[in-house]
């Protein structure tokens, strides 16, 4: 992602922290609280400027979202948009989701999306990759038992890696697709990066994968 | 696959089966003292008119290679390519591979590979895929602890099911490529379908799968 120096980010952040959470550690097992309400909680992970999640958290009202996205001037335009459309159950923290299970509760989570991960194509970069390993193990413990991890991309090298990453990691696919927009699949809520590669005419990868259920 | 009666297909087979196994149960625990040696065997199931494996015995003649392949009137073919070349590592049995368990002893088998396997796109025709859990069950049975099963395809729609039912199974994939054509792989062999499609621009998708080793 091309980034664009924003000096005044971090203020518009501190502004609108009841939206950004500027101290998302205090929250570790009390994001409920937050939300005033007992609805199941979903992250996206790298959730860029936010276009999917907003269109997620107005589709379904009985859902909260977090997005998490490690870049000040990309996450501004995620709260912008919560902003302009007065979006409820969609809050943002600004940090590095290497810090997951920092500021949530075992368990705390119900599902966990990736979208057009970076895609880190040099294997000596492959802990870098949100698919990992070192990234499941994040996801697992923040995730309610046989939690699920939903993936799109257009990057082939990457899904091909996060396949094998998943079965190494005993995870079941229970949805896949290797065209996406040619699916039968229904109320789809497209990324940007989605709109703009398959507008190019790139294939959308999809997968929902399930944690293995340890009860 | 498009069928024409060989009414001569039969005696055929019965003249050559020396390299057409006619039976096979007697063999079930002693196809190395078939082949007269040590080597470990590897088989296909679904093997058609014999291009892919006539390839592989004469590439890896320390490896002997077995078809299955239910149809007479295609399986023949296979068995004039043996003839015709003389492949020493190469032979045939025309049976359904719903028996693979009746002809072979646990563990007696390297290596299984499916290569443009019917599609059976209908769901209630699931059962009959051959990457379908009960046939995972005979594979395993067959296979050596830890043996792997390589799966070439162009069916989008067969492969996407094939990697969920092999997630569901509990198999690690070590090597996947969803357009295999343009992949780095090296000496890959060519099936009668492989060239049809790919010369026609489809996409063709392949997968390596590991069974859980039980030691
Ligand atoms: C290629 S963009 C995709 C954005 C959006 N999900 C979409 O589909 O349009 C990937 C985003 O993930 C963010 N990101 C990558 N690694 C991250 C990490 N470890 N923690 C938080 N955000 C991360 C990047 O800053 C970037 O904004
Ligand atoms: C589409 S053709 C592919 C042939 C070849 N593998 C190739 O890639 O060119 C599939 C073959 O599998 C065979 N086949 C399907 N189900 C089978 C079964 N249960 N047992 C044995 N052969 C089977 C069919 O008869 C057919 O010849």
């Amino acid at each position: 992602m091309r980034l664009r120096h924003k000096p005044w980010a971090s203020d518009f952040l501190q502004e609108h922290n009841s939206i950004a959470i500027s101290n998302p550690f205090d929250y570790k097992g009390k994001w409920k609280e937050l939300f005033g309400n007992d609805h199941p909680i979903h992250i996206e992970v790298g959730t860029g400027k936010g276009q999917f999640l907003a269109g997620m958290a107005k589709a379904n009202p009985e859902v909260n979202y977090i997005g998490i996205e490690m870049y000040e001037s990309v996450i501004v335009s995620a709260v912008q948009k919560v902003i302009d459309e007065d979006i409820p159950n969609f809050k943002l923290i600004n940090i590095d989701a290497r810090e997951l299970t920092n500021f949530f509760a075992d368990g705390e989570i119900g599902r966990v999306y990736l979208n057009f991960s970076d895609p880190w194509p040099k294997t000596r970069h492959e802990k870098r990759r949100l698919t990992h390993k070192s990234f499941l193990d994040l996801y697992k413990q923040v995730l309610v038992d046989g939690g699920e991890l939903h993936f799109k991309t257009d990057n082939q090298g990457l899904f091909e890696y996060s396949l094998k990453s998943f079965s190494w990691y005993g995870l079941s696919l229970n949805w896949l697709s290797l065209d996406l927009h040619k699916s039968d699949i229904e109320g789809n809520i497209m990324t940007e990066y989605e709109e703009k590669f398959s507008s190019q005419g790139y294939r959308i990868y999809r997968v929902e994968a399930k944690f293995p259920s340890e009860k």
